[in-house]
């Protein structure tokens, strides 16, 4: 069994407090430990103590944030579970996909699961933060899962993916995968160059932002190569960059 | 996917109606229909209509039997979800192998998943009566699963199982990936750029030209997104660009 202690479940604008508690329940049972919940409408509550139903200690130790950027700091892969989106279309992993890819990533890092409200799911912008949008197959005449439910079927796909070594594990990177934190201030400063040569028009972006995010959160850069393209970034402003930095 | 009429939930001796709704929902929502109850301790309730969330059609169709034996009538292929059991071994699938054969043999005839009791499981007599226990993972310092949580778990199983997709498909891109032409015209206009720039010193270029083309090779770009590329690269020389391109 692998160590699943860099895996951390984020809860984003939850309504109900006993989905939060049969989440944790749903979590503990999976050996998940980490919780997060941005902005949960009440907690804590009787009603998430009560579904946790001896989890009561993943509710304690978890963290309660204001925004999503918070709850994803330091993570250097972000899987967002969600409908099939229609305007853009995102790398889609399944969750047993998801699973493999997770557990293989955990090792070397913080990774994140992420789960939007119960009737509205995460927004656009939220899923633009995500590498991957997981999806869980379902009925197409009655797709909503219960919230606690996608948390349980991710859960055990994890359990089952950190089993055993997963085969054809991803090769350890020379350079840590840059943390989301790190990412956001790539993409500002990115915008800001933007604007400035006069490519991206603040008035009209289009979806020009969040498609330069789609394609870097495909490659997942690490530290070193964020090092490097905000090089870039600082070189074209004209601000001299030492070149011991490369 | 295929056709899970053939597939038939049973839930033996429930006692929280709570739960009933909720493994109605779970079963809805992975495509299953047949819902058996043996002996539940309320049903009919308040509770399984709340939890069963638009589920309702399967609580309404579903039977309320007596006995096991009248709730596997017909049936071919049992399974029955377990803790691993002490007293004499019986064959033993976990959830994803119970999902391939349970698929595989409803193309034929009956196949019942049965759950016992919230705490206490199903008794040695009920386990005898199936084929095949069904251990689902779980944490060993906290194995006990809500009991719609085991039923997602399966109903999920089986529902992967009767995709006719196989699993991994890449989703459907916008644009065809840049071949390799297109690329290395990317390539030499970055170049250019950064040596215009003075990120880039051409008498030392060391690794960063092919630390570039790693991170982009790994995004695999499409032709739009080396359109939008190479469109700030024009924008950073000045060169003004029309929109329309992006």
């Amino acid at each position: 069994m692998m160590n699943l202690a860099n895996l951390r479940i984020v809860l984003v604008g939850t309504t109900h407090p006993g989905n939060i508690g049969a989440s944790a329940r749903a979590m503990k049972n999976m050996g998940l430990e980490r919780l997060v919940l941005v902005a949960p409408s009440c907690f804590p509550h009787a009603d998430a103590t009560a579904r946790a139903s001896g989890a009561d200690d993943i509710l304690a130790n978890a963290r309660v944030v204001a925004r999503l950027d918070d709850a994803l700091m330091g993570c250097g892969l972000v899987f967002g579970a969600s409908a099939r989106r229609r305007t853009l279309p995102w790398p889609e992993v399944d969750p047993h996909q998801c699973a493999l890819r997770a557990v293989s990533a955990s090792a070397h890092g913080e990774v994140a699961l992420v789960f939007g409200r119960e009737r509205a799911g995460l927004t656009n912008e939220e899923l633009d933060r995500c590498h991957f949008l997981v999806h869980i197959p379902a009925n197409p005449h009655y797709r909503s899962l219960n919230l606690a439910a996608a948390v349980q079927v991710l859960a055990y796909e994890v359990r089952m993916a950190a089993r055993e070594e997963p085969a054809g594990a991803i090769p350890p990177w020379t350079s840590a995968q840059a943390p989301a934190d790190e990412m956001e201030r790539l993409y500002r400063h990115l915008e800001e160059v933007l604007v400035e040569t006069g490519f991206l028009d603040p008035d009209n972006p289009r979806f020009l932002m969040r498609r330069l995010r789609r394609l870097f959160n495909r490659a997942r850069p690490d530290c070193q190569e964020v090092n490097i393209l905000r090089g870039i970034l600082a070189a074209i402003q004209g601000r001299k960059q030492s070149k011991q930095s490369r």
